[in-house]
């Protein structure tokens, strides 16, 4: 008996080793680095009138040698395959190195025993595609970066032999010129909007220069050498052929060229992320409308191998703009991989020898955006895997504060806020309020990853923080957060940042709201915001405070204006006041504004996350709040995407539809001045003509008439 | 007068931040990324069977994006040209980018302003070469990573716009055949002596395949592909051609081909680093001449872009077998630069995640290799470059000591020692007594990088280590350092490697180094030292205690065996009693062995250092010692270089003649019976027969005849 269960436990013991035969094998690389990688051939793409412009901050290149290691136990031998991106070995700990073997028909030995594939790759990323009847390459390896860490082997999409994590690609469609005409020396393009495409010389011949001059305004096209992107070939095709050019961001193309050059056409190929539109808004006002689909197609040409923040310029990776851009990838695509793309891209590998971006706020930014995704997606094992970087990254925040623990910019950080002309020497509020976020998203992260001591410490400081940042700048007379504190004297004024966070992050109590209301949100005489940057928090502050109507018209004003003018893609300022022949003017340079600019998108996430009023209030959406708020519209329907399906809310003046998803800890919240009436479910009357109705029932149809 | 004053000063100031006009624009890169990206790219050739092989330990990239900085000052423009090793922008802090100019003619705006070059280049190393009527790139531009680290830039011997330092190569000068004969069915070509080459197959032509096996032993080629190293290619040549194969170590080339393939010969292209034999040695014993001449080519072959280990195997750079090459080199080539690549190399870049190699010792042995260099040289300005790396290694073994403040291996660590069959368990003494002599290196260096807190720590640590160490390992019954600690509890015996250590490092009194020269160093019982990585050091104990006839006698034995053998290049390792077939088994391979090791060609530096008897007693020979040793030889010359020429010696059983260089500190060791003659100086007589004479002239002839 007892021989027939060693045998059986052994049995046991062999199968939980291995995986299942069917399973698919995929290829694997160490963990972030197919990320970084992306983001950094991304970030490297810049070209400023035609010169290379390399990012301002370190870019780091996937490890360049890469073990993968598997425990492999067999009865008998058996068949494998391997595939490599890179030069590399195979080995185990019992045969030593393999010679001489087919690598798509080798033998794997018999016994127990650690398989590793050592690889070497320092262009792209390396990885390994691994399969026999026992076993295949997936996330039960281990990789190995030669840094004394094994962690387990990531995957993704890749499971191609053929097709490499490294050969990776956005999706393409051909696109045509709308119109075509002689202007001055050349001839100008227009393809109807802006857009991110390869442009395609189509039938290109002769012998001469090409000369394209690319414009997201026709201004921008026909200035030249002035435009900020721009192409000069030299041709030399005595047969016609298609030449086709890097990514540029362009409406207009003008193209001039030497007599002794002729093409057919010029068209290109429209590159883009494949994603589902899975958030969508409409509603009674067809202004409102169009700058939603305008805001969407915007935030889309945005998303892309990462969040980046304009097409035409920088096309780089900012942490700031980014954490703008999960908030509104949860209302759009919920696109978790472009979240997690962008987060690890931003952070590279170690050691940690500036902020993120170089910005001190962006380093915060960056670790209050790994919650979101988090609170939002529920992915516990992506914080898993990043959980070493962010107590790195957090780790060289709190060694850089200063002899009081506050935040402040030390030589060689950018301390951010936003363009605005305000003081950013000292300990500023809003740096340390970004602190403070951060001390609570590592304390979330840290309980997820176990790490109980790290947890207890950032509590320890999330609380004393937070204690000492009420004590230091709240002005009881000016009923506000101040400014900032300098060599030991605070100022005399409050700004809107500090205090609209203070709101957005439910860091003050009813009281202090309301009085931050009257003293700075509503108060003119505050510094104003102009930049789109901050907009996007402003305008989430006042629908925080039940402003929906103001916020509706004030779009409707701004971003209605920027389409009066002629954009089909949001810009990354726009001052309605401005002269006419100044609206492209920025940095200095006459087309220096990006008119493709993911913060410029803002609508596709003020209209999900504070008119149909979604959001979650547990991880993955277990819980969730659903508030709609009309804002003055007469109707208004949508959908907001989440891990389990998308969540439908429509609302008019008098009856509200909700259908959920498989999520069941959903709460409807509204006002109603008379009992309203449910289909379904029961309803809890709170105080001010507020209800709740607890949606408990999985892909169901809850409807409230309402006054 | 004031005016003139002021146009003075300005004219001075202008002048300073001016290089002169005359001097040779270099190449110029991050310090040290040359040398990491050279020594990642020689540590990436080795193969084996035919397989890539990747290194066991992490090589880095230089930085990808570097930013070059330089002041400018000018009254008027003038014209500049500037040659860069990547992708690149160039900016100043007051015009912004430059635009749509050509960089070998381009205008330097007259004005007061800071020029920034941002180079991006991931594939070698990014550099710039920049000249213009005031300026040109030097070691006075300022280097950037992206790291927030302005350091001064670093350049060599790259001052041709063609020739950037990634298109670095080392000299080859063409070599043939001695024999050509048929073999089974193949053809055995002999090159006379193991060499280091570009295997060329001259003529080559037709369809089909050839295999190539290259021997160091004539059976390793013959045995195919049981050789260490082999090539099989594919010919496809309708036209006969010259092929050139990657390089390879080899004195024997087994070459199979298809008959449907032909060629003309078989020669080869020796690849090897330019050096000047400054370091010779001749006596009266032929064997020896024989033996050091030898030793001299071994380690030229192992001397290359880095110090390498062996030319066939392993083609890597590792630290404890550098420090025997960095001293070898003293007394031979005295090439500074490829000591320095070697230890750039083998640190690489932060952070520090493991010990160099991944070997416990090996940290060790690089900082005070460091040292060295230091001693023998006198290069400061290395010294400050590489400092702040030191600090990082020396942080990051301190923060792995045990809780009884010891080194101990942790996980991830690997306690090499020597390849003997010893205990690696616990708290071996060999590892403290190299952590003590590293915080003497640490200490010398922060006192030349001006950092007197971390000397002064280094300081106490020192004191304290070396003062536990005495007191836990010293047994006064065995007149021994004992091996290890293990749990709390001593080993009860001693081995050598402690002991002959302490004897090198001075690290006992006179009374000590007594009671271990007769308890370990001659007692036959102790554990005996068979490989001659370690006998490197146990001859240098030996002479240091006067026995240079003991060593002289096993050198003949030894280093002779191998000649016997047919040696043209020392072995990695040599068993005389070996039997005869089993002498290139190694690591359980039948030709693992390498046949010509650095650590093999022992013999050049034990000539020098303790035959000659010359060495540095203050950094670059400022102050140095002769004592010259025959310890048996009839009589004996050389000569042996420093910073300031190379010193002569020749002694015989009468006579010593001493030609001093430029340096004017040395003083000459000897002993007489009887009161010596000397042609000059002031001779000083010490106890037991010792006399000093001060070497005070430069560059002159000091003779003595003594008995």
């Amino acid at each position: 008996m007892k021989r027939y269960l060693i045998f059986l436990v052994a049995i046991i013991c062999t199968l939980s080793f291995k995986v299942n035969a069917e399973q698919q094998a995929k290829w694997i690389y160490y963990p972030g680095d197919f990320d970084i990688w992306l983001c950094k051939e991304l970030s490297l793409k810049r070209t400023e009138r035609n010169q290379a412009y390399p990012t301002m901050w370190r870019l780091d290149p996937a490890y360049g040698i890469v073990v993968f290691k598997k425990q492999i136990s067999l009865d008998k031998p058996e068949n494998a395959s391997i595939w490599v991106d890179g030069k590399y070995y195979i080995q185990t700990n019992k045969h030593g190195i393999f010679y001489d073997y087919d690598p798509q028909n080798f033998e794997l030995p018999a016994g127990d025993y650690e398989l590793s594939v050592c690889v070497e790759n320092y262009q792209t990323v390396p990885s390994i595609l691994f399969k026999s009847k026992s076993y295949v390459s997936d996330n039960t390896w281990i990789a190995n970066s030669r840094n004394n860490d094994d962690v387990s082997a990531s995957s993704w999409i890749f499971t191609e032999p053929s097709l490499p994590p490294s050969t990776y690609k956005l999706a393409t469609t051909p696109i045509e010129a709308q119109t075509v005409k002689n202007e001055g020396d050349g001839v100008l393009i227009d393809f109807g909007k802006n857009t991110f495409a390869f442009p395609v010389l189509n039938g290109l011949k002769g012998s001469g220069q090409v000369q394209l001059y690319y414009g997201e305004s026709k201004e921008e096209a026909l200035a030249k050498k002035l435009a900020e992107t721009y192409d000069i070939i030299t041709v030399n095709n005595p047969v016609a052929k298609n030449d086709t050019l890097p990514t540029k961001a362009f409406r207009y193309i003008l193209v001039v060229k030497d007599p002794s050059v002729s093409f057919d056409k010029i068209s290109a190929l429209y590159e883009y992320l494949p994603v589902e539109y899975k958030g969508t808004f409409s509603c009674s006002d067809p202004l409102i409308n169009d700058i939603y689909n305008t805001s969407m197609y915007t935030f889309h040409l945005a998303t892309r191998e990462c969040h980046i923040d304009g097409i035409k310029r920088d096309r780089w990776v900012w942490s700031g703009d980014a954490l703008q851009s999960y908030l509104m990838n949860f209302y759009t695509f919920f696109d978790e991989d472009v979240n997690t793309r962008t987060l690890w891209g931003l952070r590279g590998h170690d050691p940690v020898t500036t902020h993120i971006n170089t910005i001190l706020d962006y380093s915060f930014y960056w670790m209050i955006g790994i919650y979101y995704h988090y609170l939002y997606t529920g992915d516990a094992s992506f914080i898993k895997q990043i959980y070493p970087r962010m107590l790195g990254t957090m780790n060289f925040c709190l060694n850089r504060l200063n002899e009081n623990g506050l935040a402040e910019g030390l030589p060689g950080d950018w301390v951010f806020i936003d363009w605005a002309p305000i003081d950013k020497e000292g300990e500023v509020s809003f740096e340390q309020l970004l602190l403070i976020q951060s001390l609570k998203a590592m304390m979330e992260c840290a309980e997820i990853a176990q790490d109980h001591a790290t947890k207890e410490k950032m509590q320890k400081l999330y609380d004393s923080k937070k204690k000492e940042f009420n004590r230091i700048f709240w002005s009881d007379d000016k009923k506000a957060f101040l400014h900032s504190r300098i060599d030991g004297k605070l100022t005399d004024y409050a700004t809107r940042y500090t205090n609209m966070f203070a709101i957005l992050f439910n860091m003050v109590d009813q009281t202090k709201k309301q009085e931050i209301k009257e003293s700075v949100i509503l108060n003119d005489s505050i510094l104003q915001i102009t930049t789109p940057y901050m907009k996007f928090y402003e305008l989430a502050a006042l629908c925080e405070i039940g402003e929906q109507a103001k916020v509706l018209k004030f779009v409707k004003d701004y971003w209605g204006g920027m389409l009066e003018r002629g954009a089909t893609t949001f810009w990354e300022a726009f001052d309605p006041t401005a002269p006419e022949d100044k609206h492209y003017e920025m940095y200095g340079r006459p087309f220096g504004k990006s008119l493709c600019h993911a913060w410029g998108a803002n609508p596709v996430y003020l209209f999900g996350r504070y008119f149909l009023g979604v959001y979650p209030t547990a991880s993955g959406y277990k819980e969730y709040i659903i508030e709609p708020n009309l804002g003055g519209l007469k109707w208004m329907k949508g959908t907001v995407p989440t891990p389990e399906g998308v969540i439908s809310v429509e609302m008019n003046t008098k009856k509200i539809g909700v259908t959920t998803t498989a999520n069941t800890g959903g709460i409807l919240k509204f006002k109603s001045k008379r009992t309203p009436k449910v289909n379904q479910g029961t309803l809890i009357k709170g105080d001010n003509n507020e209800y709740t109705l607890k949606l408990d029932k999985a892909n169901s149809y809850y409807e409230v008439l309402y006054k």
